[in-house]
């Protein structure tokens, strides 16, 4: 596909005027201000179009969007105790094939072209994310409460066999994470198992930490430190890991995330509405720790449009501090994009740069909340629709284009989704 | 227009389903579950739609749409100092007639039907609105600095023009308020001489109040008393008040806000921009008190999309207070529709019931964000998209149907907000 007279965000989020911008073997071949001699195959016009690298959803549980709107205004254990599990216990591989693929619409929707999630039924999981054409990070959600024969429970062996089977799968589109779901639902040798194979297997590991202060503080009683200690010295972070929540780590703890590399998964819409806290972002940004965004499940959030947390990324800690200035629009952009595909290992994504993989989307610049176009970067953060995206797409293949869907079959996705959240809760 | 086999959000923001909704001389005529005999005119294929209340943006500064994007991430004294009064200077009557119109397109793509502005130019303004063809409680901020023939002052003179020249222009649609910017920009000389001609003219008022803690606190260093209670007891709260911002208000101003009927005109998204704190809604709330929803303008916001400020009303005192039960989505739709419209002095606006304005709006429910479909007035507030408004009609005219504007030629409107823009940019 060959991009004509379109504006791009580069790699300083900066706007760049009226490029051509083809694509080849899945990768951006050219970029120039003349038209190429090339031929990219389809010409898509550019005007009132402006192209910069999709985002990514570093924290997600993609099939809790059959949980959507379901438990509302409850307390934390109420909400998990009478609502999530009993609604979660009565899962079945269809109900998950079809929330999984809607989930993979909205996220596509919205302009994320990435995903990181960690749940259950992930092989299935596995098939619709690579039928949908987006990227992701999938992990098998691991909880172990004893060490006894841990390794024949299913939540290992899936853990297990996920990495076995679908390591690499999609040409690559498909990467998979080893868990820890949190320091409260596992044990020291389980995480000491999981460390000794991620680094044996040299994949990504992707966990929850610090969400909530009693979890915080209960494990500073039970292993006298604090949970991120506790993994670190447990070996967990000496392979890449992406730590979701981090709303009570301490100043120590941040300088193990920067020791480590371990990257934050910061998601300030869910933190909010589960009433878990506000994250330290600004003392980790000054720190320079990576942090990326996520949704976390549709259950917490309610929705999947990374926007709303690109948004709240760059407002809420200017609130929390009471100080305007800190995180910056370009901060934020950063943490939606680049920031994330860090956390993925996938150092070939987030920039419109020659080489790296097309995962792009196409924003409508001539919408009302977009005029005056004084500060792309900043109409962008705080001013843009997510349904204002025109174009996403991943390894140069377009998944969706004004409102269509060229992958899935969205009426599908919507309808069995639907019908599966009424068979549960019909059974509540 | 006959809405046929829509679904509508009822008085208690419960769906009624699969209705016929008859428009008659710009109120709601019919709701049934029958076809009604009467013919209505046009036919609206309900399918996929929701409707419900249009939205009242109770506080904005329309024209500053020019300023959007400009100045980012200053503390608030150099924010106004260097960027936004010297910007403001330079102002032009086409100027605040460009932005105005697409400040107006902005909000009614985004569901707003009603709001309540503060600016100058305001003639200019009061032009530009009545022909967009949604409803406006406009007011001239009024900011006088000594008590000295403060009658001959433009912006004195200009509240009571415009009250004379557009009080209940465009068939009711315009009304006029009259203003005191705020404590600290006027005298008690002032505030009296305004509180005595708002109960001689039977109109009602619009403030700021206690936006920021320097604010508040100086007032009390300078009165002895708090804004609020310095308000009341000038008299300005004994006509209908609509007080913008209240972040830093004691339990004594609630108090006083019970007793006198004062609207709070909450803004959540600018006060977490500018950094000027949080306002104690929760506790509003229990009062009783009538709280509104304001976007505030474009250079502190930087949209005017009222459901982004919907969204983090029913979001944020939930993190705030540590207490995920408080604000129910219910609060906030109410917030956004009925108290709006009854800060206005419109009563008969803001539910979907025979005898009302329609001013209402209908929402794409068909869009992955939307499914399932377990809790509405939740999918509402956390998962719709502002963008997914499918169609805007104020008392019954039809002003943006699927993204069309019926009213307002806005290719002008952007372009010529765009050009102001640059030729103020220019000057500074």
């Amino acid at each position: 596909m060959l991009f004509e007279h379109i504006d791009y965000l580069d790699e300083n989020f900066e706007v760049q005027k009226n490029a051509f911008i083809g694509i080849k073997d899945g990768k951006i071949a050219y970029i120039g201000t003349e038209k190429p001699q090339e031929d990219f195959g389809e010409v898509y016009n550019g005007k009132h179009g402006l192209m910069m690298s999709g985002f990514v959803n570093a924290h997600s549980h993609a099939p809790m969007t059959l949980l959507r709107g379901y438990g509302e205004n409850l307390p934390l254990d109420r909400w998990l105790n009478e609502k999530i599990f009993p609604f979660e216990d009565k899962l079945t591989d269809s109900a998950i094939a079809a929330s999984t693929t809607l989930a993979c619409a909205e996220m596509i929707r919205f302009g994320t072209v990435s995903f990181s999630d960690m749940y259950f039924f992930s092989q299935t999981m596995a098939k619709s994310i690579l039928d949908s054409g987006i990227k992701c990070n999938l992990s098998r959600g691991l909880t172990v409460f004893s060490d006894q024969d841990y390794e024949q429970l299913e939540a290992y062996k899936d853990n297990m066999d996920l990495l076995k089977n679908y390591q690499n799968a999609g040409n690559g589109r498909l990467k998979i994470d080893l868990c820890i779901h949190g320091e409260y639902t596992t044990t020291p040798k389980v995480v000491e198992a999981i460390a000794k194979h991620a680094k044996s297997e040299n994949v990504n590991v992707h966990i929850h930490l610090s969400e909530t202060k009693k979890e915080h503080e209960e494990c500073k009683q039970r292993h006298g430190k604090t949970p991120a200690k506790y993994f670190a010295d447990l070996g967990l972070f000496d392979q890449p890991t992406t730590a979701a929540h981090c709303v009570w780590v301490e100043d120590e703890d941040i300088e193990l995330f920067k020791k480590y590399g371990v990257t934050v998964a910061c998601n300030p819409v869910s933190n909010m509405k589960l009433a878990s806290g506000f994250a330290p972002i600004p003392k980790m940004l000054e720190k320079g720790i990576n942090i990326a965004l996520g949704t976390d499940g549709c259950a917490s959030n309610n929705n999947l449009n990374i926007m709303q947390d690109l948004y709240l990324f760059a407002l809420l800690y200017k609130g929390v501090t009471g100080d305007p200035t800190v995180v910056t629009p370009k901060q934020a952009l950063s943490a939606a994009t680049l920031n994330g595909f860090k956390s993925q290992g996938r150092m070939d994504s987030g920039k419109i740069s020659v080489g790296q993989k097309a995962d792009i989307i196409v924003i409508n610049t001539d919408v009302p909340n977009m005029y005056p176009a004084t500060d792309i970067a900043c109409n962008l953060v705080y001013a843009a629709q997510g349904s204002d995206i025109k174009l996403t797409m991943v390894d140069g293949k377009v998944l969706y284009k004004d409102g269509e869907y060229l992958t899935i079959d969205i009426e599908k996705a919507k309808a069995q989704t639907q019908m599966h959240t009424d068979a549960i809760l019909q059974q509540l």
